[in-house]
């Protein structure tokens, strides 16, 4: 066993605090990992508060976790101690299943395994994730960090990152292409990011004229403000695909008359119902699409990290001391990041008793 | 020109009616048809009844048509007196724009003229469709009947054909592939035809034991009864597409839940706001997909055609006569036609005075 030390929730209505548990002793074809950083995803809040209904206390969040290994099962072969790695949404699936073959593990047809909150295929042991300074991981959903990455940004890319990169290589965004990212936080910047960087030509939507010099900063072409009639009405049936990143209920039908026909709209952040309603005849009368996609595959997710070692992609985050976590929480929820939070785990080492 | 007989719609609460039009003489790429069937479809009737609030009367409907050429421009090649031929939803487009190009003139950028109701592009007159002895198209919009093929059950396939063969088509339904069809009406019986000859696996969903037994006549591999949940759970994830063509507002979620990830749901007959709301879980969780089709173009209405009378695949009509055209719009409201009214256009001759 290893002795872990983390934040966790312990009730949907109390802030997060210190928390020791034992990590599985690493099974054959685990690998052992000390957390150096971990990305704060808005997943990790609503796990803690119990918005989804399932989450079982105490539950450790984090899945975007940047650590070293310190120690492998003796069928492991592609890591060692020392060996920089992430861990991303996934620790394990079925791994015989259409998707597990097809490398699509988020849609293992028997459900993957959370990196927290979900029951372990072996011992049924609710995982714990990375607010923490240990995890143990069986290889197969171990990525490699690439040589030159710096490791606190990349966090984010394991989350974030995959979640707008793999729906962009699934639709085989490229150049010529014309996206909209609609939504302008850890997803969004990513997705202009990403979207750039596979040739897209890229235009932000937001609703506020504050944010237009914003978006141009982060790489956007183009910016539109989504709540002037006006410029909505200018890109009318000019665009191949729509990445929408935003989490809460928004009407669709706006941007689905910005498509061209055959054009795609990708839901990546919403989780809720439909609404207001799509109208069919924006859809039937341009062929047009509506799509979700969720995550993103192993193999996929060590592509993107090796691209963005390889094009100097990173996330823009903000460090926080995991003392600080319910503070970060807080100002996540309100949108008071740019873009994401980065818990430094050595301020967890720091508070050793 | 040409003096026209037709039955018209006068006004959105009053009967069909006849009326005596003339059509234009043919321009250089013109071809003049005697019309000898006509199908009757939904759109006829909301036409008729200006549901759509784009009415102008007086209109003649009709956009499944199927008559003899009688005359040609100076400029036509392919087309010559006597041939046989058939007229669908469209009869212009722009013809240069990038949906054009690209054969789909449903989704022409400029938007097709529609075969009733819409203004003709050279001298802005509305256009008049099949219910009628006689109608002139320029010939890039006419279709050839391939030999053997019987003309009155073939016209239905010029819409309601054609709308669910383009989808299929579109999205690459083959062998391999498990279909489900929703409806059972005009499209849907056309919809388990065409999927079991591109060699789908097919499955009608239907809310009513009633309908199980026709359901197998029409070819269907499997019915399930949607509206018992016991039916709907044991094919939860087990259907690569949904044909969808029912008309009326209805919940999709539990059609979604049926396609496996990746599955794709095409709406054809729904033109209202998709109420109650999809579940974005129910696309994001799978990569499922939800998208629209409008009819097909022309090149591929014409490869329908070919198919068709190649396989011997018929739509199930039953012929009405002219006069009785406002008891077959009453008719069709009520579900009560298997599965298209066909109009013997010389019926309409029979009623010369
Ligand atoms: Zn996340
Ligand atoms: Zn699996
Ligand atoms: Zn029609
Ligand atoms: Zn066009």
């Amino acid at each position: 066993m290893i002795q872990a030390k983390s934040f966790a929730a312990f009730a949907a209505d109390k802030p997060l605090a210190p928390f020791s548990f034992e990590r599985r002793a690493p099974r054959p074809d685990d690998v052992a990992i000390e957390i150096l950083y971990c990305g704060v995803c808005h997943s990790d809040l609503h796990f803690a508060r119990n918005d989804w209904g399932m989450s079982q206390y105490p539950v450790v969040p984090g899945h975007e976790i940047v650590g070293r290994v310190t120690g492998v099962g003796e069928k492991v072969s592609r890591f060692k101690a020392g060996d920089l790695v992430g861990v991303g949404c996934m620790v394990d699936s079925c791994r015989s299943c259409a998707a597990c073959n097809d490398g699509v593990e988020q849609y293992c047809l028997e459900g993957f395994t959370m990196t927290y909150g979900g029951p372990d295929r072996v011992d049924g042991t609710l995982t714990q994730g990375g607010y923490s300074d240990s995890i143990v991981v069986s290889e197969h959903f171990v990525l490699k960090m690439p040589d030159g990455i710096d490791l606190a940004s990349a966090a984010p890319i394991l989350c974030a990152g995959i979640t707008t990169y793999s729906p962009l290589k699934h639709y085989g965004v490229k150049s010529g292409h014309k996206l909209g990212v609609i939504g302008m936080g850890g997803l969004g910047h990513m997705g202009v990011k990403l979207a750039k960087a596979l040739g897209a030509e890229v235009t932000v939507f937001t609703r506020s004229n504050a944010k237009v010099e914003e978006a141009k900063r982060n790489g956007a072409d183009h910016v539109v403000v989504s709540s002037d009639p006006a410029q909505m009405d200018a890109v009318a049936a000019s665009f191949d695909f729509m990445l929408d990143t935003v989490p809460v209920q928004h009407d669709l039908n706006p941007y689905l008359n910005a498509l061209k026909y055959d054009g795609t709209h990708i839901l990546v952040g919403l989780l809720e119902p439909i609404e207001p309603a799509i109208e069919a005849f924006n859809l039937v009368f341009k062929r047009r699409v509506v799509a979700g996609s969720l995550i993103g595959g192993i193999a996929e997710t060590q592509e993107l990290l090796d691209l963005c070692a390889e094009q100097g992609i990173t996330c823009d985050v903000e460090m926080l001391d995991i003392n600080d976590i319910n503070q970060g929480f807080e100002r996540m929820e309100k949108g008071d990041v740019r873009y994401r939070f980065v818990i430094d785990m050595a301020t967890l080492k720091g508070d050793a008793a």
